[in-house]
């Protein structure tokens, strides 16, 4: 089957515009989904030009209308005129609207079932700020709209030469968009377990038998046995040893340095890390421009770029289409996988 | 010139031994440097017997004496015999006791002009401490010996096909072997500052012309225009401020992924990182074996294998001696660049 997918347009002042044009030319993105873009038809519009992709950006009212080609973006027009005019290459309330305006719709329509995943282009939280909307990031809107409150921010790698495990690298951070010092404050062993839980299912529907799960300890050397800070023994172990006895193949806490390279190795197939770079830094050395984002514990299948809107290159063809291919790539597996066990509940009951 | 480098057997539980044996097969390493160990003449011998190494461990009085070859290795005994039966793969007093009294040694000797440079095998902090001596590591241990304040590890990755920058990558971090939670106590500008001064000189004195240093954030998003924390704008950009104003060549704060990726592709020589893992993580990932750890601010050269003790695999014949070679090689290369520089300021004069 091919999944029907709305991308949203991102912030238009920062890359997302042209990684979705680019994208777009990849022939592999339409033998595996049948995307549609929200957002302003027009900006599309430049991009291709500016790239100068042989490409048409028609407008459809209903997501049902879409009928895409590497030659043919639909595009479902959101927002309102002047996110025509955002000034490219720096953050403005603009174009945090008009993200926000994009990511708003595309959610409806994954919620209501008339799209299959929904998959983002970048937007910046800055400019998100000043069109008065105080989040985070994405994945807290998409929480909240989406009524949950058990939800994980996951990088995604595929296999490949780098990446030794067949089913790829999945990294999900037990806190995330905060400043280092709120990570204390934050942390705790039921956020752990719960993260270690959704990367479990997530790899297990990826991989089809149970992954094994590396835990990352928070402080240098896994805290050296207490020496250096008690966050592993207090909080990381026991949500370590309550995972075990729950059916999961996990284990550490181990120091975060020596767990990403057994993770590229292929001895994890998923990564609990603590905190925002520890899992980033890893993430982006092992494969930058090809890594997903993917928001675990929602209702609705959610891939992102694992990139932020790039304002320094913005506009200026300089962009890399690999991060938004692959999350399309991602987004349409997923809903694959998710039919597959559907088909086979349906046959077992 | 070929360097006299006393070489520190390290904890005799761990890997330490046994690196050192098997980097001195390495014929490499004789063209470079005069090594002789500091240490247990018996656990280096059991050592070479293990890896079936054709290795003649002589007893030696004096650094002076020292005739190293592949097939011959001159250990100065330090300590005493009962740390011959510690017990391998675990921590203990015995052990930690040993690597101490070889560390003592072989920097009295640096200290005395009587050796070239020092390059130590891994102790084991819990050992040390169950010995009595409350340190957190090495680097602390020389710098109360050696008398001095402004110090800083470094960990070193020469050029190669990863590492693009010519002089290859320098890390250094602003603070290190502490809890996460105590970064923030510890975390000022006088010291990312005097990190900043110790990199540019460490990268001069090795590259020829003046490095490139990037500078990494403490917090996600390198803190978001202080959304997710003001380190970046009270304590790190003063930093970078005050580094330029004394001429260096210094960018940020950046996120501490991007940095990284960065130095990687050789935009920056050198980086200032905030806190352990920041660093560790990237720089394992670069080149985990042939990583080594440079102790900057010194008033002797030392070198270090970038690894711990490795309990796990130690006395099984599965190390590697990869950083150990190249972590004698650096020392070699640092004596070489101080005798050049010595000689040119005495032609000067």
């Amino acid at each position: 089957m091919h999944p029907n997918i709305a991308v949203t347009m991102g912030d238009p002042a920062g890359v997302g515009p042209e990684v979705i044009a680019a994208a777009w030319s990849d022939p592999g993105t339409h033998e595996r989904c049948r995307p549609f873009v929200v957002g302003r038809p027009a900006l599309l519009r430049r991009a291709a030009q500016m790239w100068k992709l042989p490409l048409r950006v028609v407008e459809i009212r209903d997501p049902e209308e879409a009928a895409p080609s590497p030659a043919l973006l639909p595009c479902l027009a959101v927002g309102t005129p002047d996110a025509d005019d955002t000034p490219p290459g720096a953050p403005s309330a603009l174009g945090g609207q008009a993200a926000f305006d994009a990511l708003r719709v595309a959610t409806d329509f994954a919620l209501a079932g008339r799209v299959d995943a929904i998959t983002t282009a970048p937007l910046n939280k800055a400019a998100l700020w000043q069109a008065g909307h105080h989040y985070p990031g994405h994945t807290e809107l998409l929480a909240e709209w989406c009524g949950v409150s058990d939800f994980a921010m996951m990088l995604y790698l595929a296999h490949d030469a780098t990446i030794r495990g067949s089913a790829g690298l999945a990294v999900v951070h037990a806190t995330l968009h905060m400043a280092l010092r709120e990570v204390f404050e934050h942390l705790d062993t039921a956020s752990v377990l719960a993260k270690a839980h959704l990367a479990h299912r997530f790899m297990l529907a990826l991989k089809g038998s149970p992954p094994k799960i590396g835990v990352t300890a928070l402080n240098p050397h896994a805290g050296e046995t207490g020496l250096f800070g008690d966050e592993e023994l207090r909080i990381i172990a026991p949500a370590v040893a309550q995972a075990r006895i729950g059916g999961l193949d996990i284990e550490g806490p181990y120091p975060a340095d020596t767990v990403m390279i057994r993770a590229r190795d292929g001895d994890f197939d998923a990564v609990v890390a603590m905190y925002h770079d520890q899992g980033h830094i890893a993430l982006k050395l092992l494969g930058m421009h090809r890594a997903v984002n993917v928001t675990l514990g929602l209702p609705i299948i959610r891939t992102s770029v694992a990139h932020g809107t790039a304002f320094d290159v913005a506009w200026q063809k300089k962009a890399n289409p690999a991060s938004m291919i692959e999350a399309l790539r991602v987004a349409a597996l997923l809903v694959n996988r998710r039919e597959a066990e559907a088909q086979r509940a349906k046959a077992i009951s």
